[in-house]
């Protein structure tokens, strides 16, 4: 026996949020981008080998269900309503890595539990374990057209579909027992039948009979996530997720969303490790924090003015056009009866940054949400005050653009972060679950 | 100008109607299989690197939506149940293939079209133009109870569904122009709103607004592909489809089938040549016809005959188990309600063959469709006789064994073929459109 075991320091997990240039709509601009990457392989297929490289817990693919959820001034300078579709997509890039993460998007409201649980199951066997799933509800009206639907579904009822929905794919994962394909060739016996277990599941939105048509996933089930922060959103994450990624907008939120949903899911019966929270993070790094800034205002200046001022107009719950673009924010802004929050936080940021109004509605239309804008060490800094003091146990990082942006993260962020002890320095085991640090699900019909 | 230009002879096309261990029952425990190939992605990119190898026009991933779909006794004894889910599983194997398209059976009766048109858009555009959707109707009364509903859809319904599914799917395919997307990072303008097409659409069975949020497919529309032998699958493959599967039980059949279908398309306007026949073909290839019966007698050994039995009774329309299952068929068997065409094609293959019933038995309970068994001579002249008399345009083989029964065909009963000229030595284009000779479809809304 050795005396050398001892509690290991908290880590960070790292995820990549990604569309496929980027979250900011400025991104597929910026110089060095692939503007095509939307729809070529190897652009992706090099992001991914990319932060495999840097061992990052997961790469996480962002999703729509529909086109036209902005006006068109706008749309037509967008690339993040179009792209490849996340399983088909996730599915191709299990073949080209090892031992990343693969979460996918997937709506509860607009798709069938049979379907979900399968394909999550087949993504989990031929990645060997690395798969997620991002429960969404889809609040987009947008998609409800896009299937038979007249108008979106209520909050209240995706929600409570969303429940029951969760409870029929991780049941019918547990269809099978994970030893109950013997392939006997001697006897002809493929899989014992005493260890397949039929649902029948009955209840007030779903009637799902089961069992599902493939053996039970490898990581048991596949590591399951939530975005949600509406009260019912929370209270799923609590009861269900496994990873959360949420938005708080600084330190104080994201220590009151964190002790909330782990107050929840102890509330449940839950062991709180076992459920990651992973604030979005902008990151942007720079030599200095004013190379870095001015990165950032470059970024934000590719923004179309057209499409940038519908944002800071709705934000500010006034028309911003009538204001003199290269000017500051004037001082008189009306009071609104839209969100006070809204109009007062981007009134804060114009102030604070010394912001024209339109850097201002550029910094709207690009990305506004947390930024962590600065040098490796300063950007490490923040990360390990935030894992400290349980405002996150690790972050879902927004990539400014694509590849530099990347690059900056992978080659300079990480080695600060991995020199701090704050990261891996190499994947300790081959699934998501090991990466996370999560438990293996029990089987609930099987010992 | 070259006087060598000539009207080039018409050659097979084969397509691989696969299940990861062969659609054969028994060719999980054949010398030398791999009985895990279900969840083995290696073994299954093996398959198909061959197959690739061998110049086919597509690998073809059959499905299923259901387990239950037989008695338990027979259920547990097969691998024919539980795999990858297709569109996952093709994704991965496009990344590991350059030229062979990848054909998913997808449902129109227990999916929605917006998610049916855009995975497949996406495969076709992760596998730059391979993909092929087979489009069914599911006819499985099991597969409803796992969709919600407690009795399978009405065959009429369901065509009447799969009809407007697939102008639904093809519309929705054409939301973008082929040159919508001109990612000019000057102007910031990513893709032309003058050339993107909302489909609107309002029918009895589906409401569907789009546009698609995936650029046009690289073939335009992946390839159409139909099944259905009745009178509504022959009309709507006459309609829509672009090759057809089909299971005549010999070359009569075939003729038969082959003039109606062509006709049927014909009377709708279409150019006969756009739609290519393939019969499905079970390929046994041995050094001589006795090898090749003796390999395939060896197989059908392999089915357990508890659940053969089962098979034999059925098409008897009698309880089999009472008879010897060592002797031959017995004379007097009784008339029965059931399918007479079923029992006496039975009785006659038991005297051709001379099968005990045991053998007959696990003929019916292995593959007792269409079969080539012999040479690489005697499979070529027959398959070159169905072409020459117009009962295929080429065959969709189902494969007896794995890896050994692919070898066969791959290595012997191919370079025969190549050698003849009636398959290609390499492939012509890049797209599966371009290997079945199909036109690429013109977009409906733009030019």
């Amino acid at each position: 026996m050795s005396d050398s075991k001892r509690v290991k320091r908290p880590q960070l997990h790292l995820t990549a949020f990604m569309r496929p240039v980027s979250l900011h709509t400025g991104a597929w601009r910026y110089p060095g981008a692939y503007p095509d990457a939307n729809f070529n392989f190897n652009h992706i297929k090099s992001f991914i080998q990319k932060l495999e490289a840097a061992k990052f817990d997961a790469f996480f693919m962002a999703d729509h269900l529909a086109v036209l959820n902005m006006p068109v001034e706008a749309l037509k300078r967008s690339h993040t309503v179009t792209s490849f579709e996340p399983f088909t997509l996730l599915s191709a890039l299990s073949v080209v890595t090892e031992k990343i993460g693969l979460a996918a998007t997937a709506s509860t409201t607009y798709d069938e539990p049979y379907h979900i649980a399968r394909r999550f199951a087949s993504l989990d066997h031929l990645s060997n374990g690395r798969a997620a799933w991002n429960i969404v509800t889809t609040g987009n009206p947008e998609s409800a057209k896009n299937f038979g639907l007249e108008d979106h579904v209520e909050h209240s009822s995706r929600y409570k579909r969303a429940r029951e929905f969760y409870d029929v794919v991780t049941g019918l994962w547990d269809s099978f027992a994970d030893d109950a394909f013997i392939w006997d060739q001697e006897s002809g016996v493929y899989f014992d039948p005493e260890k397949m277990h039929v649902l029948n599941h009955k209840g007030d939105d779903l009637k799902v009979k089961g069992p599902l048509n493939i053996a039970r996933p490898v990581q048991g089930w596949p590591v399951i996530v939530q975005a949600g922060q509406s009260d019912p959103g929370r209270q799923l994450a609590a009861e269900t997720a496994e990873a959360v990624f949420c938005s708080p907008r600084d330190l104080e939120a994201a220590k009151a969303l964190y002790a909330d949903i782990k107050g929840r899911a102890i509330a449940v019966g839950r062991d709180p490790n076992h459920l990651k929270i992973l604030p979005a993070a902008f990151i942007v790094v720079g030599d200095s924090f004013e190379d870095a800034q001015a990165k950032r205002l470059k970024l934000d200046s590719l923004v179309h003015y057209d499409s940038a001022i519908a944002s800071l107009s709705i934000a500010l719950g006034t028309d911003a056009s009538k204001y003199d673009p290269d000017g500051p924010l004037p001082t008189d802004i009306p009071e609104t009866n839209a969100s006070k929050t809204s109009q007062a936080s981007v009134i804060r940021l114009a102030a604070k940054e010394k912001l024209t109004v339109r850097q201002l509605a550029q910094r709207l239309g690009g990305y506004s949400g947390l930024a962590f804008v600065g040098t490796p060490e300063s950007i490490a800094d923040e990360m390990g005050t935030w894992l400290a003091e349980e405002g996150a146990d690790g972050f879902t990082i927004a990539l400014p653009f694509l590849p530099q942006g990347l690059d900056d993260v992978a080659d300079r962020l990480v080695p600060e972060l991995q020199r701090r002890g704050l990261f891996r320095k190499e994947y300790e085991g081959t699934t998501l679950r090991e990466h996370l640090g999560l438990p293996r699900p029990k089987n609930r019909f099987f010992e």
